[in-house]
């Protein structure tokens, strides 16, 4: 019955172009604090699960990099996902590998690219979570909301069913989308939502069992997988399976239609650093309202994002603007239209070779 | 009665930082085409007074700069002065200079901070000019104005004096501020007025009795350089006096109270780029109205002025936005405040040693 992490490090962050590039992805950056996102998220978790209980999973281009960031973290513990399908398959796939080492094992999935201010109390809510996946729940790891945003899932509460380490512990009565902007305010002035972190705490026969369940071509897949493991087949016969997996997340996947589902609310300080805006609001500002990253003068000039650490930036009458200088490429956008960021790092070829985008 | 041209070339252009500074001053600059300001100041009078006959007036620390984008000026015809004192000194110690040299010279005295389209016409306007200087007049080159600007100085013309080479030619009845802008609409009007090119035409001799009357502690100080030309003492001696030389233009100090002045009034395609919105102006834009130098990606971004060679520059939702982008120094300010940028290099110490000016 070990309790194991398991660190999702796929996915680049397009949001955070021109930093983030497909060689260098968002997980591997220091955005806040002096320590990488991913140095980060193994940090916090390893006085829990300790070193050798922490899995990573990951994509085959970033695994050297995350590696070198995290050396004293054993290399067996990195699962590289040919490509990214989505959390469902992703889960599915280190779920065979935890499997074989295993098979009584409780895992929480996590995150890499989320900033998580009291870690203390992150660990106590992944022990408290532990305690109600043993009774074969499917918990979800739900963030007490700071405000109406539309930008999150939404997990509705029902009956409290345990209080475990001082929290409370409820029955998941619904997933709701990204709400609009009246119905979140509904939400959370009502006290009974969470949002959806995307961590999630179950036995592994549990969420394996949902899959099979739920997501028969997916299990079959795996199927397909698992006797190969530790072998010299492996990768050939993953390489071959995986083009054909079906993109999906976990949420549509598996647990809108689970039943026995949990949900732990947690007051933790999270934060999900999707996006330039997202990364403003969360480092300090100066007096005009700046979060300034590397050498600025300014005239005129507030609530803006200046980063960058390489040469001297002047502006003059600027407000709420991004400005992010790297070596090759440099990016100015209203703050509010931080979004379109993605389409500048999609046209420079996300997918290609781009020497812009790799 | 040979005729020569002076070329002002002293001055930075603090309003093009973060492209100009201390030690690669505007005119030193590729702004416009494939040479820079001073080659094509050189280049475009050169047909008219031959290498010989084309002094240059600059500062200690640009003489080898500008001495090498042109090297087939001779050397001896760049004069230093130790510190920028204004239009009225600089003309009064290139005159002593020149009178060494030939007292009976005409001399024009010559801008290479401004782009001028038309060379040829220039030329022709420049002849036509000589012959007036001939007559004693104090010659004024006058822009035929392309609109009403608030920017530049007004000459009113008076009667005809001459025609030269097909141009007329008026007596000068009066110089003008930089005028508010209903009055420059009515002067534009009238079509009586050219902008003050800081262009002038005449004799030797005429001007240096003019700096005596009209600025005779000026004059004094050149007496007391002028016989040390050509002899060892001459540095020390200028390097001595010039401290003490009063700051002044030479259309305060002498045109606007001379008489017999004249004005030719040009049609030259004639651009003052003293910031980046002139630059802006004279350069080609693309159909979103940007003017683009270096590797652009933009998402609804338009009428900006995008320069730089060094990285590729990605904006979103920007209009009338300048950026600059260069090794060691970025800036963007709207269009509309491109003046505050001299405030930005001179908070960065135009008048020290900071690394980010000079």
């Amino acid at each position: 019955m070990a309790y194991y992490g398991l660190i999702m490090a796929g996915g680049v962050g397009t949001r955070l172009w021109p930093l983030s590039r497909r060689h260098r992805p968002k997980q591997s950056l220091e955005l806040v604090g002096n320590a990488t996102m991913f140095e980060q998220a193994v940090e916090r978790v390893t006085p829990l699960f300790g070193l050798d209980r922490i899995l990573v999973i990951t994509a085959a281009e970033h695994v050297d990099l995350l590696a070198e960031q995290v050396p004293q973290l054993p290399k067996a513990n990195f699962i590289v996902e040919p490509e990214g399908r989505g959390t469902a398959p992703c889960i599915g796939l280190a779920a065979i590998h935890l499997r074989r080492r295993d098979p009584d094992a409780t895992m929480a999935v996590l995150t890499a690219d989320h900033f998580i201010r009291d870690a203390a109390r992150f660990r106590e809510v992944l022990m408290a979570a532990e305690q109600v996946a043993r009774d074969d729940y499917l918990v979800t790891l739900g963030i007490t909301p700071t405000g109406p945003s539309t930008g999150y899932g939404y997990i509705q509460q029902g009956e409290r069913i345990a209080t475990c380490r001082g929290l409370d512990v409820f029955r998941t009565e619904r997933f709701t989308e990204k709400p609009d902007y009246e119905t979140a305010v509904r939400m959370v002035t009502s006290g009974r939502y969470s949002w959806n972190s995307g961590m999630f705490i179950w036995r592994l026969g549990r969420i394996l069992d949902e899959i099979r369940e739920q997501m028969p071509e997916l299990y079959t897949t795996l199927g397909e997988i698992e006797p190969t493991l530790d072998t010299q087949e492996y990768e050939p016969v993953l390489t071959r399976c995986w083009p054909r997996v079906a993109k999906q997340t976990i949420d549509y996947g598996v647990m809108e239609k689970a039943t026995h589902v949990a949900v732990v609310p947690a007051d933790i300080g999270w934060c999900d650093i999707g996006s330039w805006a997202s990364l403003a609001a969360l480092l300090p500002s100066d007096e005009q309202g700046n979060v300034v990253r590397g050498e600025h003068v300014g005239i005129d000039t507030s609530h803006s994002f200046i980063w960058g650490d390489r040469r001297l930036i002047a502006t003059i009458g600027l407000e709420r603007i991004v400005v992010v200088d790297t070596e090759d490429a440099l990016l100015i956008c209203p703050l509010e239209r931080e979004q379109e960021v993605r389409e500048i790092a999609q046209r420079l070829g996300q997918d290609s070779s781009s020497v812009h985008w790799t």
